[in-house]
């Protein structure tokens, strides 16, 4: 086990009937801005009962924050609220609005271009935050971090906030989300345990043992959501799940992280616009398959333990894992091949070409590379 | 899955060498009441760390808090603090001085006699503390509860005060233990969890891997720690994993909790002076056993997932996940019969009484009443 600091001071704030907690939540006399992504709130009722919750306060409401969200779109709602001296913010939507939040929570501070605190990596400064989540998948509604896309350039970096104050969740918001949406947030929140977990056995017995719960659970509840997105208990795993997947429980220890499928994920997302979690699926068996030596006795681990994988020989059971992990991804209804999304080589000698250029290289190893991410891209083709 | 509200803000500092980061932790310019058991901090070398980190703070340090601390103690130390204008307390030690401290940080604001705020039940105001923890076990160093005796009545109550600011685990403070005294903490960590989980299945998917996943890393470490105390990986997965026994992780979800074994076992340690550790030991396989009603589906899932127990009939198969709970605690050095400490009838005719007289029932059904606490306890003579 190595040295670690842990401390997550959110708030959660979780189940039926509790939106209507934000009027004691927030503290009296605050200009709250409330933010928002399309208008589906609108349509299953959290928009109203968010604002019946806070008719006691003055607000201005943002909408817009798109999939991804932009600097672009983010730059007007940093000018909006330094207009309305917005002293706090309320996001109310998936992780892409708590994310693109969380850079206003921290432009309202800054007197230079957002784009510059994106780029710095690290918040200096944030007004106090809080979420109200309606799509599991992102943690960003218990979490520090946000991914922010730069449209005109196509890149998509992140960056350091606070954590919101606090998060509510309520698991009834998301039995009206798009069955795509529930699909890649079961996916990104898969993905987000495989990064904290998929390195070497046994650094933290107890983090191995906590990851394997939070990826049987998914395996569990994912054929049961499908049947039936309107049950309760289904979705609040779900969404614990989520939440626990990237709140930092499950990285006590000092546990190795990769990270280098969500970068090589990334670059998809901004190449093509391919949803993050639809991302991961198409490249997680590929990062498996590649590092499949450095990795082998953590992959032989999540076989046995997650997949009850036990006859074979090594290299049968480590093709078996990743199998059984694309399988998953495609049981949601995902597809898991680049040429299914009609992505090929251009793509991949563009995302390696980036890589080298910025210099970079991924993973617990810093073994991912350009090279190597071309490696596991065409993996995947 | 039930409503639930989750918020833990201490800042866990963990590892080798950890305790220097005191100086930069505690705000500069404070009082400083260090608060200590007996003389153990100065032959493993702690109370110097603790001393030359804090070299610029003004302090004042408070020797004796028993195990099991008690008021008689306590009022001497709030009288002190008082003097002292003491504005914040560092705990080192393991639970008993961390909870007597939680006592002292609320008696400090508190003009009345101290016990009156055990016997409230919660401190309404408290001066800053942080812990520097040396015995893994009760999880004091990451929750706001504490349990305080008194002696001239023998009683013990618990009380919530506040969560530590930060607590400070370094593994390498646990080397020295005394051999019972691990024994003891690895018992209440095993039971801590028991507590929280041993009630229905499936409440909440994640926390029941979540409980199990302790279970296990305990029942894999115990052996390794008997054979060697100065495994640095095995003693931090020891100490990491009390801590997230008891600090709300695995109590999301609103789970339902039981606690009924503690407050059988509190009378045990009142009565007759024995480890709140070892009680738990000897009290936890009678919950079972005459809880295997309403507990059965449970102990089951217990039984097949933490002892892969599959074979014999459900009334077998409860009974032998009874039988390995029971050997788990005998394999730590630790009797578990009331008659090995030569504790019998009369004793289990007082705690009758005692929960009679208080006219309490404990347990998620609240099915625990003197009359059950009797069966309970004759099932361990």
């Amino acid at each position: 086990m190595y040295n670690f600091i842990f401390q997550n001071p959110t708030k959660l704030i979780f189940g039926k009937g509790m939106i209507s907690r934000l009027e004691s939540e927030i503290p009296s006399g605050k200009r709250v801005m409330i933010t928002f992504g399309g208008g589906s709130v609108k349509k299953n009722g959290v928009y109203r009962q968010v604002k019946d919750a806070l008719k006691g306060f003055y607000t201005v409401e943002f909408w817009g924050i798109e999939p991804n969200p932009s600097i672009e779109t983010l730059r007007k709602a940093v000018k909006l609220g330094k207009t309305e001296k917005i002293d706090f913010l309320l996001a109310v939507g998936g992780g892409s609005v708590i994310d693109g939040t969380k850079l206003i929570s921290a432009g309202l501070l800054y007197d230079g271009d957002p784009w510059e605190i994106v780029r710095s990596g690290k918040a200096s400064g944030t007004v106090p935050l809080a979420t109200v989540l309606t799509l599991p998948a992102t943690g960003s509604e218990m979490n520090p971090g946000a991914v922010i896309s730069r449209y005109e350039t196509n890149e998509k970096f992140s960056f350091g906030a606070d954590y919101p104050v606090f998060s509510i969740l309520d698991p009834e918001t998301t039995f009206s989300l798009p069955k795509n949406q529930v699909a890649y947030g079961i996916a990104d929140t898969f993905v987000h345990v495989m990064e904290q977990y998929l390195t070497v056995p046994g650094v933290s017995r107890t983090m191995d043992h906590w990851a394997e719960g939070i990826l049987e659970t998914l395996i569990d509840i994912a054929p049961k959501i499908e049947r039936n997105q309107n049950d309760y208990n289904m979705m609040a795993e779900f969404m614990l799940s989520a939440t626990l997947a990237l709140n930092g429980f499950i990285a006590m220890g000092g546990v190795p992280q990769d990270w280098s499928t969500h970068m090589i994920g990334h670059e998809l997302t901004a190449l093509h616009g391919l949803s993050h979690g639809h991302t991961l699926a198409i490249v997680l068996p590929g990062t498996m398959n590649i590092l499949r030596e450095s990795k082998g006795d953590k992959i032989l681990q999540y076989g046995q333990r997650v997949w009850k994988i036990t006859g074979g020989s090594r290299e049968e059971r480590i093709d078996q894992a990743i199998h059984m992990t694309e399988q998953f991804f495609r049981s949601l209804g995902l597809t898991t091949r680049l040429g299914e999304e009609g992505i090929g080589e251009k793509t991949i000698v563009e995302i390696e070409r980036r890589f080298n250029e910025r210099g970079v290289a991924f993973g617990e190893n810093k073994e991912v590379t350009g090279t190597v991410a071309r490696k596991i891209l065409t993996d995947r083709l």
